[in-house]
């Protein structure tokens, strides 16, 4: 806003891959633009990566390379660090920390490397007078750290919820759509690249679990605290449990929740199910989607690309033109000496559970399992048995609301009956 | 992020209506909270309404009270004054102007006055590098100015839409719903103060036209145009049209659509037709959804509550907080001495459109209508004749996408086929 033109901001962009060069090719194409609105030019001064030889979809021709990414962060014409090489020990998190030494602000798309140690960054940067951001580590192109952070500011949040994994999204989209069973479609889509190198960061949770922590910390003024996150992957969803789920008229989706309650801070990345008509119960592929939920405004949804190139690299600028126009907070909204240790909670909350099981042909085997459910305390809302030529037949029950720990009371008391086959699924319902 | 405490942010709030009031709770509940996430205590140190006796639901003693807005405006002990009071002229303009003068910065509810003078007005604060912020003006609770303008602000936006006047969501989903007719469900939003003291402001389409023509400033980087807004309200929209629309997988609603095309600007806020199983088609009452695309996120959609006391009062306190961390930014994302004026554009993207007519019980009847609509080159997709006792039945018909030119033809031509009774409804379909 004042008359005299900045200064231009020179970014140094560590990793080229899809993100990094998704974000060479916003700063070439849109030079006018962002200068528009950030009131001073955007450039990038200096990139990095290990192959120099690799043929990669942008011209780099005009930019100093640096096979070394602490070399790149530490450059004298680099004022922004962009951290787009993933991975939360080794580069990422020594360049990261020798660019907020060196007086670099650093923004990164590094959902692990905060997950883990976003306490210690956060406390450095802040020490060091400089500014970490990450709306690109949580939702992709959505911009929800900057909704959360900074639109909601005036709310207490309530709850945090979240269907961030694209690829589990996919994969249980494709599992009902194709009716394939989990280990095939697993398969497809580590040929279509869609899967981590190590592939249970996403199938197991864990990589949506990361986006949890954080979104957790900013929300509830906590530090991040990954490691208290209850981790369910979808490895257990069978194509019979979606068959059966969408019979009742649901979804299964991989949801994380994160709430405060008189308990603790309860923080889940678990399957569940959600109503099919839901805006949850819709989400096909790899959109994202996160509701936040805060005292005043009520519940807030938002929907967008939860990763790829354009959507990750919009999100990857969206910060580095605060940074330009001069925005600078507390890593996670409020400064990292204040962040509360957090007291975990288990999951509490009432909500009505889905169970599937396997019903032996005998003669009051019904009675017996609803015997157990309500001496568990669990009371049945719906429930259908299926025809079967054999000697047992699935049971689909959904309940009242009951608490996961008379659930458990209740599961763990089905084999004595000696009328249940196998074990049983239970699988909570979210209704959003 | 300093070490040394910031000096508390002073608010000074005119108008003590719904709006003014959840601010005052929210300050009042949450002082620790937002002293945490700001750095700052922020406090309210005047207030300012017509009537100082009248009864309102928070304690107001420890404030200092001005009739007079413009005094509360140019106070010393006012760092931000919030202007609540709506009106786009009198008191709530002049009051924002002496507010800019006397060194403020200022934070509005107010989308009449950014309509009309939005742009007066932002170069009268950048020229006095005072800053206006405006969250609460558009959509509500939802954090839709924070996403465009600086979440997105690395993206070229395409299209902007919105359901964005929740009166009239309210009455649309109120007809369908109860089955009763528009003139009936418009008395009774009328005495649940649903509705403005001028209606038109709602039905006609006005209120939610302003917040669009805001959206287009920003989005496009253009000077507010809100007279070249193409507005029509929900008059017009029968019973008749919502179940005939619903019979083909449609909902009604009031949409705002503004998008860069290569003749200009357009804006529309029309009633149109979106797929019921959409995320638009699937909004009820007052909740309000905007649609963002740009050229590397792709689409983002927003949700949330888009009135009420908390959801307004938490997007004030969302401006409010962004001064208080220091954030400062151009009211329109970019400077207002360089938007540009736009050239506004008449609606010209091919669509498909649904038809409604009533068609004389006549040899050929149909075909002629058929005709009609080949010559001006629309071509049915879908069709549906209802039964009738009387001497015309209605007619429904969706068409292939076609251009608005064409359908206008089409309908031109109808009447002289000599075998429809009345007006034919034409209604656009976007399909989001």
């Amino acid at each position: 806003m004042s008359a005299a033109p900045l200064a231009p901001l020179r970014l140094g962009i560590a990793g080229l891959g899809t993100v990094g060069i998704g974000v060479v090719k916003i700063v070439q194409r849109h030079a006018d633009l962002l200068a528009a609105r950030s009131g001073r030019p955007v450039v990038i001064t200096a990139v990095s990566a290990r192959d120099k030889t690799k043929n990669r979809d942008a011209d780099l021709s005009n930019y100093a390379w640096e096979i070394d990414p602490v070399a790149l962060a530490t450059r004298d014409d680099v004022d922004v660090f962009i951290e787009v090489m993933g991975g939360h020990e080794g580069p990422a998190r020594d360049a990261t920390e020798a660019a907020l030494k060196a007086g670099k602000d650093v923004v990164t798309a590094n959902k692990a490397l905060l997950a883990h140690h976003g306490q210690e960054l956060a406390e450095l940067a802040e020490g060091l007078g400089r500014t970490i951001r990450f709306e690109a580590a949580v939702a992709g192109g959505i911009p929800v750290i900057k909704a959360l952070t900074e639109g909601l500011a005036g709310n207490a949040i309530r709850r945090v919820m979240g269907v961030m994994n694209g690829t589990c999204n996919y994969i249980l989209t494709r599992m009902e759509t194709a009716g394939l069973p989990y280990d095939t479609v697993f398969e497809e889509a580590r040929q279509l690249g869609y899967l981590e190198a190590d592939p249970n960061l996403d199938v197991g949770g864990i990589d949506a679990g990361h986006k949890l922590s954080i979104l957790a910390a900013i929300a509830f003024g906590t530090k991040v605290s990954f490691d208290t996150v209850l981790l369910e992957g979808i490895g257990r969803i069978s194509i019979d449990d979606i068959r059966r789920a969408g019979d009742m008229g649901y979804k299964i989706k991989l949801l994380g929740v994160a709430q405060m309650t008189g308990r603790g801070l309860e923080q889940r990345m678990t399957p569940c199910l959600v109503p099919e008509g839901s805006p949850l119960g819709q989400l096909q592929g790899g959109t994202n989607m996160v509701v936040i939920e805060g005292d005043s405004v009520g519940q807030i949804v938002l929907r967008g690309a939860g990763a790829g190139e354009g959507p990750t690299a919009s999100a990857v600028m969206g910060d580095v033109m605060d940074l330009a126009r001069g925005l600078r907070l507390p890593t996670f909204g409020q400064p990292a000496s204040a962040l509360a240790d957090p007291v975990p909670a288990a999951v509490s909350a009432p909500a009505p559970y889905y169970l599937r099981l396997q019903l032996m042909d005998k003669p009051g085997a019904l009675a017996k399992v609803a015997t157990v459910l309500g001496e568990a305390g669990v009371s049945i809302s719906r429930m259908r048995q299926y025809g079967h030529a054999d000697a047992s037949a699935p049971v689909l029950i959904v309940t009242h609301k009951t608490t996961p720990d008379a659930i458990d009371v209740a599961i763990a008391a089905l084999p004595a009956t000696h009328v249940v086959e196998g074990s049983p699924v239970a699988l909570r319902i979210e209704e959003v």
